[in-house]
């Protein structure tokens, strides 16, 4: 049996207690962190589960399902991954290739950003698309995230911004070679975020500035959910791009501009602002 | 310290090992099942934790905050739920509450149905706004619901739907006398949430019925996410008004109009009809 476990976000203990019993009897467990980091290093989860895990970086599992695979049809074989296993492509991709070799599988759910973004006081259900954040180089500035924002915030859902995590990148100079080379790793912060956002907003037109997103636009800065060192922090896009959230990882919500009178009392516990009645 | 701690959405095993920890060490432990249920009953989860739980009903939750958050300043008290603590209103209430009454709380994470639904394949970040189907009766059928689904669907985003549960609605006729009595508890099935949906679109304009959601627009239905007897189906709106899933939960998906071939290729396990090329 292939098993995909989550681990949840935060430290060790909050793997399911089903998860751990797996993870116990398992030949063979892999673990996986190049799409998320959970807020401890590998050496603690194997002290905490009394056995060896085997890193599968971003080579290994893009490349090496038959490797990960292999025996899970007669052995127990697991996967675990930060947050939930459906958080990320990669994984429902994994469960496909695992039905090709005729390998059956099991799913052990936990939470993920997806829903425990839900910790700020913003209803989940009023979330639209969520979009993805991605670093900008001198030469690539992508922002189609931006319209997705705008359309989400003019029929008024919140938007979760996912921010770009690179990890095990290799170098662009060592791409050719035959040994790659790898830059270190780097998570996006809310303030580069919410930097990036202002600069798509300052070239947008100025209707459009003042009534759909705008530098005194509200949003909701998270850093390490689900840790005990959980910070979030309510401000404008203006101060939130000043503002240090401390170690990753990051995360962003743009608010819609009407919100329920128990979202605007549970933000406004992380905000200086006044909230109610604040319109921008 | 008051704790808000959830189950997940199986059956005891699903509890997180920090959940665990807390539930054996707190002073009082109240378990909230109204606004969902889990896969096995209350004495289940009595034995696996080895102590008694207090039931905290929907009357108890919603006028009783003072009874269960009393003492929590000096000792422990939690109270669980199923799903994820943020995953209903109640619960982020109870928060504020605790906050006012100047108790320190801390929240344990887990899967919810909000990101669990990724199991049927759909990228979660593709999701809109989820709506909440409500059961109707001879005077009361409301449809704003379907609206939502449309403008999800007219920006190529998926919908959940959550299905109604009527769990401790005292009868009406009770509802005049000293002592309420109350109504049998009541799971809506994706075959009635279908049923109720076509007679929506049965009465929207024959354009629209064409273009954005008709009887051969493809649906997902989901029964006992993340139990053992999961069970998911891929149909047309029709088709699925008349397919039973069995015991509840039950939840319902209609996906975007376009989706990605990893999505597809998933859906694909689910479903009879071809959904290569699908365009209805």
């Amino acid at each position: 049996m292939f098993y995909l476990i989550g681990l949840g976000l935060g430290d060790p203990t909050d793997i399911t207690v089903k998860g751990l019993e797996i993870v116990k009897r398992c030949s063979r467990v892999y673990l996986e962190m190049y799409t998320s980091i959970l807020g401890c290093p590998q050496e603690e989860l194997e002290t905490f589960y009394g056995r060896p895990l085997l890193l599968a970086d971003r080579d290994l599992v893009e490349q090496g399902a038959d490797e990960i695979l292999s025996g899970a049809a007669e052995e127990d074989v697991a996967l675990l991954v930060v947050g939930d296993p459906f958080g990320a492509t990669t994984h429902t991709d994994f469960i496909l290739r695992a039905k090709e070799k005729k390998i059956q599988y099991k799913v052990v759910h936990n939470a993920s950003i997806m829903n425990a973004i839900g910790c700020c006081g913003l209803q989940l259900y009023k979330f639209g698309e969520t979009v993805s954040i991605p670093y900008w180089d001198e030469t690539w500035k992508p922002d189609s995230f931006y319209d997705k924002i705008k359309l989400n915030r003019l029929h008024n859902m919140h938007t979760l911004c996912l921010l770009d995590i690179k990890v095990k990148e290799p170098t662009p100079e060592s791409l050719m070679r035959r040994r790659k080379e790898y830059q270190p790793p780097r998570f996006m912060t809310v303030a580069e975020a919410t930097q990036q956002l202002m600069t798509i907003v300052e070239k947008k037109d100025a209707l459009e500035r003042n009534t759909i997103l705008n530098e005194l636009s509200l949003c909701v800065g998270l850093a390490r959910v689900g840790h005990d060192s959980q910070s979030i922090i309510v401000n404008t896009l203006r101060e939130m791009s000043q503002t240090d959230l401390g170690g990753p990882l990051h995360s962003l919500v743009i608010p819609a501009k009407e919100m329920h009178p128990l979202e605007v009392e549970f933000l406004q516990q992380y905000a200086t602002l006044k909230l109610e009645d604040y319109n921008h």
